[in-house]
């Protein structure tokens, strides 16, 4: 069996540790393990030691993850102190490393990360390149327990660096299995729920999952079999079918997001772009430099919140806004034109709506949000959205079809 | 005992359910009541029927969670109708709200949409005004099963509007209880360790919990107690001890965000605000935008990731960004009274760092950042910070200390 035990009140707040869990549990997946149980215990350290005892009884894999932050982990690591029967001893390798990152910064390091260099003897250092405390492998009798610090993108890290190259998987999966996620933007979920239904009729050896992200939808496609032949040829297949189907509306698969997916386009086709956002607020900026690389082609963006914004930095003309108002078609293809001439990029995107709560009429409600995409030398396109939901949400999907409208126009659908 | 079951393959993607789990147990704790179970059940129906049963076995509050999207909240529903025996049947009034829905877009409600009409019989129906599908409230021998569609906002609204109201929590309670959140900024978790540790020693009929998101932490403190005016003492004297420590660190309770405590006080101050991006890519103007009415005070914000667009919409001189670099504290000062300038807003906030993985020198490390605030009539202030983490945690751990620098400037600090 294989289990993660996340530790920590944050359950309640909807942080860290279920990340730092998908990012074990997917990590698992794409190796064709598949986790039996995910716990969430609370802060206290009798939950945790109960825990990790039935977890010792029932699997043989075993991860334990503090949220981001030192003082969790310091008692998690008591708790595996006192389970496992194992000293916590300092460790001035690790300690050497810890002082090293203060110094660089100019800074001593305060006595209180001193804890942070505290190992569990007779145990494997993972090594944490992107915080200061490293994690812990512990094997015996067969059974491997694997304690992680930090947030979702330390334990990223430190599973593709060090857990990944000294972990035999084989002796944990229980049928031959991949795992692969198709995902889609602008498709509603019971659209593709429908055309997906024969498929996931027949599902035998095979799971189809919707996951659904404001306006993207991952498609978790797991695959079983009795031989490693017998999945890739199943999934081969499968893919071949979903990929039919689903047409220009897959922009990527695994751990391809949308933001990279247009990164990737613009710079296959030497293109840069620059952004006029007014409802997502930043959102599309925010999202597109979540890219790394991405100073290549992304120029710059304005949010141009205030009408005086829209008029004096993107040069809208004071008659759209006063006749068709800062929301409309007309005012969105401005601002694309607008934004594009300013920057002198082969692209120019605009996103103008209304957010909400306040701001909505009978003819303009909230969810409105009109899209423009401005082009080289091609009469500029917009399009027209109603969304639902709350604030966040309607942000969150304007930006999601704005960046689509982009990947849309640079593979010509 | 009470009881969240969340469905859906989510858990490996890290997204909703858990969410809205966390929005469930908070609106449970903010009423006194613990949650003892939560579960997350893959995508298949023998999972959720066996999760149900048992929970009905063992709990008298059950909330059962599907994530946002209507295939999966329809077997959910179908479940729910075999477990409970009660009959699927298609509601009228509800058909009519979703078909209205589509009306006011324009458009014809889709064949496929009609199953969110399916309503189980002899149950409650809770409205929920931000989607389609409405939750179901269903109670018998003092059992009460609530199921839920939709993403956290909705899962938000539904708590508040339409569960809250006819719920009577008291039944639910252990002991009398209340939970607390201080939301502080700008303090290491080990910092903060340091400074609770005698409270957190004496925990008896309290505990406290730190929950850290990038450079904020919050701290939640949970009251136990016999009598309601013993839980309502402690926590009256817990919350001064505390309060006192945190001082200016301190920038809210409960719900309250970063970005909107800022937004609180400009508007009581009656400030403008612009903001000059770059390492941030948008961020901070995202957050900040997430407040509904930000447009108040939030004038504008320019995300200037070339050097061209931190030198033509600006103002930032060309020398500056040869002889000093477009991550230094002159730039990030010139961004600040530029951005300023043009809005003609009382503050004018910058960043400028390197949000990595590429980009960092020896000289300029990545998680180097420069924030800066040009206020009217004041010298403009800079801050420099070294941040750990990867590209999105030093984006966020970023804006929020610039976000911060705002808060402390607005309340004095």
């Amino acid at each position: 069996m294989v289990e993660i035990i996340s530790v920590g009140q944050d359950l309640l707040s909807g942080q860290t540790p279920s990340l730092g869990a998908a990012v074990i549990a997917r990590g698992l997946l794409q190796a064709g393990v598949e986790v039996d149980y995910t716990t969430f215990v609370g802060n206290q350290e009798d939950y945790l030691e109960e825990a990790l005892r039935q977890a010792l009884v029932r699997s043989n894999l075993i991860f334990v993850l503090s949220g981001s932050g030192s003082a969790r982990y310091d008692y998690i690591k008591k708790v595996l102190s006192r389970v496992l029967n194992k000293r916590l001893v300092l460790d001035y390798k690790v300690l050497d490393k810890i002082k090293e990152r203060f110094h660089k910064r100019g800074e001593a390091m305060p006595r209180a990360e001193e804890k942070q260099a505290l190992v569990l003897s007779e145990t494997e250092i993972l090594e944490n390149r992107l915080g200061l405390s490293p994690g812990f492998l512990f094997k015996q009798d067969e059974v491997v327990v694997i304690a992680l610090p930090g947030d979702p993108g330390e334990i990223k890290a430190i599973w593709a660096e060090e857990i990944s190259p000294r972990l035999d998987l084989e002796a944990f999966k229980k049928r031959p299995s991949r795992i692969l996620t198709l995902k889609t933007c602008g498709l509603a979920e019971s659209t593709l729920d429908d055309w997906l239904r024969n498929l996931v009729r027949n599902q035998g050896n095979y799971t189809l999952n919707l996951i659904p992200y404001g306006e993207e939808i991952e498609i978790l496609v797991e695959v079983r079999g009795e031989s490693l032949e017998e999945v890739e040829a199943l999934q081969k297949d499968l893919e071949y079918k979903l990929r039919r189907k689903l047409g220009g509306y897959l922009y990527g698969v695994d751990d391809q997001t949308l933001e990279g997916a247009v990164g990737a386009l613009l710079t296959m086709h030497r293109k840069t772009l620059a952004v006029a956002e007014s409802c997502t607020g930043g959102l599309v900026c925010h999202k597109l430099t979540n890219v790394g690389g991405s100073s290549q082609y992304f120029d710059r963006g304005v949010v141009s919140y205030s009408n005086e914004a829209k008029i004096s930095l993107l040069d809208v003309s004071l008659e759209v806004i006063r006749e068709k108002g800062p929301v409309s078609a007309e005012a969105a293809v401005a601002m694309a034109e607008g934004v594009r001439w300013i920057s002198q990029t082969s692209l120019g995107l605009a996103i103008t709506g209304i957010a909400g709560p306040e701001g909505g009429t009978p003819e303009k409600p909230v969810g409105l949000v009109y899209v423009a995409l401005a082009a080289e030398g091609k009469e500029t396109r917009f399009e027209r959205f109603y969304f639902h939901g709350d604030r966040s949400s309607i942000k969150l999907r304007a930006a999601q079809m704005a960046l689509d409208m982009v990947r849309r126009h640079l593979t010509g659908l």
